[in-house]
This record gives structure tokens, C-alpha cells and sequence, in this order.
């Protein structure tokens, strides 16, 4: 990519998320989450991680995971999971997350929400690509459960498009759908 | 994408694979990459998930985890799941898989391997994007571990480039690298 250094970061939502009845529900933090979104992110230049979870019993567990690979016997066995996990930041909500980001970046980011079904509103991934390479600081929001709740997604700026293979499946793993939009934003040419 | 029906295909090794020293040994077969390969699969139209292993108890165990979504329990409570995971197939070799897929397509697959680490004898996404449009079957090899053993990429046709980020870390999760690739080779345009 060429142009200016993405200022990229990922939140990934716990609390408010829908169920498969789009009721409001939070959910558990998962391990593999952590770890695979966390190695994607630090492959693509992601610089922060949000993992957002109200529940403190969640955020201590998140601290637990964490401290095993950067500073317990993880860090030593595997630096490259050290380096990967360093990025993961525990916040309690959306909003909390983008002061963190505004002290950061000295701007609020650009939100882009991400859904598994076609949203009103949406940004192509070009486009997306050009604001990154024009420099401006930019938030994915990804949600777990069944997806992002209406008024989280309420508070982007824009959605991206959903992931559509040669099928009308749609129901990637949360870790395949960032995957996929990491390297459609953020991959160099080969 | 134009063209022809895609005939791809994917396999995942875990014997025999390489540990961080180099030497040849048999993995785990891992729960989730069952879940979201199959699911990523699903997505994008591949229409084999080959999980190749010798050992017949990890056989047993990823017959019990299909069984359970596609007759059991799981079946009901999860239709979306039930479609992924019945394209799973259990194979003791890379031999075995070539056998069963050249049956079915009625012609050896070409291979292609993936590596984190460059290697020769590569094929541009691009390049490899036209001969699935053109109808080829191809089998794509994922290792798991430290990656493929030598003698099974040696079995590849060709090996597709690594996925780079903006950044010089390797260190994706195979679920991840996965889920890239088909976006790669079997994404419609959006």
C-alpha cells in the first residue's frame, strides 16, 4: 500500500450484541478470539485490539490470558504470540474505546461497522482503502453473538459490505470475517 | 467471478507436519479448525474439506464432532452449522485424499501448497484465481503446526506466495490464512 502509515485499530464487541432472536444479550469472551484476531492484527499493522466486555469477571479474564503471554511462561516460550497479544486492550464500551483512540490518534476515528447481512449506508472496500492510505484513523467494529447490536451499529459512519463468497452462506466465524478484511484493507500487492 | 463452476478442494494436514525445529510429527486435530474451515469453506463454494490424519483415535474424534452437528443434537439446534460440517472428510494420507478426489472429479487435482515462508516454484492469486475460473480442479494444501513436511509440499504442483501484511510478522493462525485464501482465489466482486 502506498501513501501515508494506516492509523487502523479493531474492536471487537461483547456487550450490546444481538442472539438469533436479535434479542440484546452479551457474551462470553473466547479465548481463540484473542489469540487469532490478535495475530491477524499484528501481521496487517492493527495497532489496537479492543476487546469491549462490561463484565469485570470477563475483563479479569482477558488480564489472565494476557499476563500468561506477555509477562508469564508464554512470553518466553512464544515471543511471536508475546508480540501478537500486546495489542489486546480491555474496555468496558464503545464509547470508552473511542476516547482511548482520541487520546491516541488526537482525532475521534472514522467508525466503519462491519454485519453479515447488506446494511444501508455502506462503504465500498476501495474506498475504505483510500481513507487508510489518506492517513485517516479508522475503527472496525466487529460484533460476536449474532452481530452487533442496532444501537452500536447505530453509531458508525459507515458498514462495510458483507463477505459474499460464491454462495448465499453467510455465517463465517467472527476470526475468518476479520481475517478477510484485514488483508481487503490492509494487504500489500503481491 | 466468470467462468466455470469452481472444482476446489482443501486439505488439512497434521501428519506429516513440521514442529518449530524442523522435525517431522504428527498435530492435534483442533476443534475449531474444523468449525470455521468448514464454515469459510461453506462461504465460498469448496466442496471438500479433507482433515487428513493417520491416527485413528483423532479419526474417531472428528467423526464424533461431525456426527454430533449433522445427526445429533446440534443438527436441529444448528442447520448453518449442520452444512458446513458435512463437507468434511476424514483421510489418513495425502495419497488416500488425491484417490478420492480424482475419483470424484475424474482427474488428479493440481496441487497447491501454502507456506508462511516463501518458496519456489510459486502461482500468483491471480494466476491460480484463471484456472479455477477456467474449471481445473485443485486441491489446496494447509499444514498445521510449523507447516507442511517437505515431502508433501514436494508432492505440490506449486506453492501460493505467503500473505503478507504491511508488516514483516508470519505468524497466522491456519484458521486465518484459511479464510484469506479462499476470499483470494474465490471472492465475487463486490
Amino acid at each position: 500500500m502506498t501513501g501515508k502509515r494506516p492509523q487502523v485499530d479493531i474492536a471487537l464487541v461483547h456487550h450490546p450484541v444481538v442472539n438469533k432472536h436479535g434479542e440484546t444479550i452479551g457474551s462470553a469472551v473466547t479465548n481463540l478470539d484473542l489469540h487469532d484476531i490478535a495475530r491477524a492484527a499484528r501481521t496487517f499493522g492493527v495497532e489496537n485490539y479492543y476487546v469491549i466486555t462490561p463484565y469485570t469477571d470477563q475483563q479479569a479474564m482477558v488480564r489472565e490470558i494476557c499476563d500468561h503471554w506477555q509477562t508469564g511462561h508464554g512470553a518466553t516460550r512464544n515471543p511471536a504470540r508475546k508480540s501478537a497479544l500486546e495489542l489486546i486492550r480491555i474496555s468496558s464500551s464503545l464509547d470508552e474505546t473511542l476516547e482511548s483512540i482520541s487520546r491516541q490518534r488526537l482525532v475521534r476515528p472514522l467508525i466503519l461497522s462491519t454485519s453479515a447481512k447488506p446494511q444501508s449506508n455502506t462503504l465500498s472496500y476501495d474506498a475504505a482503502r483510500e481513507l487508510i492510505a489518506s492517513g485517516r484513523p479508522l475503527l472496525l467494529l466487529f460484533g460476536t453473538a449474532h452481530g452487533l447490536a442496532p444501537e452500536i451499529s447505530a453509531m458508525a459512519d459507515h458498514c462495510l459490505p458483507p463477505i459474499s463468497g460464491s454462495t448465499n452462506y453467510n455465517h463465517l466465524s467472527v476470526r475468518s470475517a476479520v481475517s478477510i478484511i484485514f488483508d481487503r484493507l490492509l494487504s500489500v500487492s503481491t
